[in-house]
């Protein structure tokens, strides 16, 4: 199995899941801002041009590939995890709720705490209503995590056991600084970060490709990657504008 | 089983779904601009407080909720669909490759196409930096959407035969016009739009639990609907802002 990814929050979540359930795999690391995810080669891996993909292959020889973050995690622990260390046996009532914790973070913190990020600290000018907004919508994310882990036995968001519900969410809110969110706010998710992030599979997961600047223990090294994104980031949304045509504004 | 939505993108593919399988079901109408969805009793429902969900029975008598949209649609899929109407059979590379295209409607499609309405029709101040950069990278997700289709040979999104990644692509493409996309830039989108859409069973999905404004043939029927949602966003933003605690900006 090989492993396309960076040192980001969809990155990350599988590598850690992948160290979490003990599989083997290759790493090649797309530095995406270099843009090489927009390389027509990398563009068969994945048609959207983002980390992670991964390819693997099937019992009868065919290549497949898996895009999109919680998809892999999906693959991975319904093809090899048979031991159910990172899920639930299907058709459980663990398994169903799993897969709605799953899409709530492909579909909620991940893209709004993304925009986050973009409006804190890549816009070109400071926005004040789009920072609020996703700050708070971040914030109101974070609160339904913390909510259901107020309520966990097991401490883990499904179930009696981590599970990639756990996985996914983590890679997420390692990252609740980079947006100015403060977890003393949410007492139950910051100690179920504290837990998780001292599982050595999720440590060996952080590092993968490359050491994550968000558990450096520099402070300087979280300001030179928003440096570094900021440069990319705004290169890439002029290029793909350019591509697609500008609105009249 | 029982489906709590609104007649909204994300409401919409449920009910699609639904119709194509055939599969019976009960249906109570959360009227979002109501906040219903956040009423304690929902948020047993969904803790997210966001529509669609559903509760159904398990063999043992076990009642479950699932929500968002695409794990309902795998939900749906994985427990009901014996023959593969809307899925294919688990583990084969289109099976793996329909759940890469459902999360990538799921975490880019709806979520960034949702920013595009948002700065475009609802924002109390026209932000051109955030229309801009979410229109742009709605255009962008179509342009991924509308390759895939130009080489498809069956004309659908994945395999041989329409499944649950068309369906959830489709419930956000039909409001492409809502956010000032012009869909002659995608021109095997464009065709693959129509021929879905004249499907019985989408057509019947797209109207529960109401008929849905942005298929009425009265123009004025999509403005109503956009300043309906305005005044019911703007205030919620404003609860949850003070909910959470606002930024010093």
């Amino acid at each position: 199995m090989k492993l396309y990814t960076d040192s980001t929050p969809n990155g990350i979540k599988v590598s850690m899941a992948l160290e979490e359930l003990g599989l083997p795999y290759d790493v090649e690391h797309i530095d995406i801002s270099s843009r090489r995810q927009k390389e027509p080669w990398f563009l068969e891996i994945n048609p959207n041009g983002r980390i992670p993909a991964i390819v693997d292959t099937l019992e009868d020889g065919k290549q497949i590939r898996i895009f999109e973050g919680e998809s892999i995690l999906q693959y991975l622990t319904e093809r090899y995890d048979c031991e159910y260390k990172l899920s639930f046996p299907p058709g459980t009532a663990e398994y169903w709720e799993c897969k709605s914790w799953l899409f709530f973070q492909h579909g909620g913190i991940g893209p709004m705490q993304g925009q986050a990020a973009h409006f804190l600290r890549y816009a070109p000018t400071k926005i004040p209503y789009a920072i609020d907004r996703y700050v708070t919508e971040t914030k109101r994310l974070y609160k339904v995590l913390d909510t259901q882990l107020e309520k966990s036995i097991s401490g883990f968001l499904v179930g009696d056991h981590v599970s990639i519900a756990d996985v996914a969410a983590l890679s997420w809110v390692i990252y609740g600084k980079y947006v100015e969110v403060d977890m003393d706010d949410f007492p139950s998710l910051k100690r179920w970060e504290s837990m998780m992030s001292e599982r050595p599979g999720i440590q060996r997961g952080f590092h993968v490709p490359k050491p994550l600047a968000v558990k450096s223990n520099d402070p300087k090294a979280l300001e030179a990657y928003a440096q570094h994104n900021t440069t990319w980031i705004l290169e890439g949304m002029e290029q793909d504008r350019r591509a697609l045509g500008k609105r009249g504004l």
